[in-house]
């Protein structure tokens, strides 16, 4: 099939190759790239080129340069970091009531489509955040709360729900830090564990009512 | 009270200030931007800077230059080209699902939240709707169902819902102007009616099953 012909500057070509190795994770998020001679050389480009499309992927917030240091990912992805900028004059509130209604769906489409890997990923996130808890680690705790959640939404094998609810989850990942106690912990890692029996148990009800029960936590604590 | 300082080079201080104007709507989508004499003028800046920012932006997907006539602004931010590309290799139904997460929740605040004004609005696309299939004028009604789901978000008085759910309805317009047609309208119609009346008596049950039933209805036309 014949498909329509782009016309591509060089400085575009360059910055979309570059692009790619950050999307597809060959380079990742808090490595320095290479220097601009091995660029220019790889690339066979002039530095002015190689330089036009750093700034261009630093402007689309893919990259950061620090000066006489070098320039390192700060991105997976240019959708990430736009949700990232916009999370950031988002109010609270407004972010929960987005998690709702993204894991609400989610939760019910995975009572639909889980397979066993699915399964054992959400247990295993389970049996990690019980243990932090145990253990008082705050961080693990919260680092395990946001992967229960991703694993929750990857089991519901919707490409674009996961992409747009991970890199809002990682948008508010401080906050979530921030804000992360134990007070609640017994609540919410009951809450956690009947949402995955429902899905387990391919109860569509029942995992819609557990998502709204530690939702409704989560938004008294905020009013 | 004092903010940290940010370094930005003159590349991207011009960048942001094209970006601020077309994100505000002084330069609207479909415009040609101003001649390059005139905005060196405006800037004080060199045409190697303003080129450089102007082909940042193209990147950035907010501007896209015609070789011998122009500069257009194609996109009114930078979320919404990010979300566009997304979408274009997202497949049908999992648009779909993640348009029933927020058109879901959406009502369900709505019913919340809603004053006189959004009801008017909402009661004002649904009107035009009914008059453009009785009018078979396919355009306008696909049009109008649009602006009647745009309505419903904002009702919700949820900034980060109606940004998210605006970029992916506008990015999906293509698709539901190429699949409307009159066969469902009676269905739809009545659908979208029983949705508005549950918003005016804030009925919330009512307001989500509304939403289930259309969703359901279209659900069934892609499989």
């Amino acid at each position: 099939m014949l498909t329509q012909t782009q016309r591509l500057t060089l400085v575009e070509q360059v910055a979309y190759q570059i692009q790619e190795k950050i999307e597809n994770s060959e380079w990742q998020v808090g490595m320095r790239i290479p220097p601009e001679p091995e660029l220019m050389e790889q690339l066979q480009v002039s530095r002015n080129t190689l330089r036009e499309a750093i700034r261009a992927l630093t402007y689309a917030g893919l990259l950061k340069t620090r000066q006489g240091d070098g320039t390192y990912v700060c991105s997976s992805s240019v959708l990430g970091s736009v949700i990232k900028k916009v999370i950031q004059h988002t109010d609270k509130l407004e972010s929960l009531e987005v998690r709702y209604a993204l894991e609400r769906e989610a939760a019910a489409l995975a009572t639909l489509r889980r397979g066993e890997e699915d399964l054992e990923a959400i247990r295993t996130c389970l049996d990690q955040c019980r243990q932090a808890a145990s253990q008082q680690d705050l961080k693990a705790y919260a680092h395990w709360d946001v992967e229960f959640h991703k694993m929750v939404i990857a089991a519901s094998h919707n490409q674009l729900m996961a992409n747009l609810y991970n890199h809002i989850s990682e948008a508010l990942q401080n906050m979530v830090l921030e804000t992360k106690d134990f007070k609640n912990a017994a609540f919410y890692l009951d809450s956690h564990d009947l949402l995955y029996q429902a899905i387990a148990n391919q109860d569509c009800h029942q995992a819609e009512e557990a998502v709204r029960l530690y939702i409704e936590k989560a938004r008294a604590k905020l009013c």
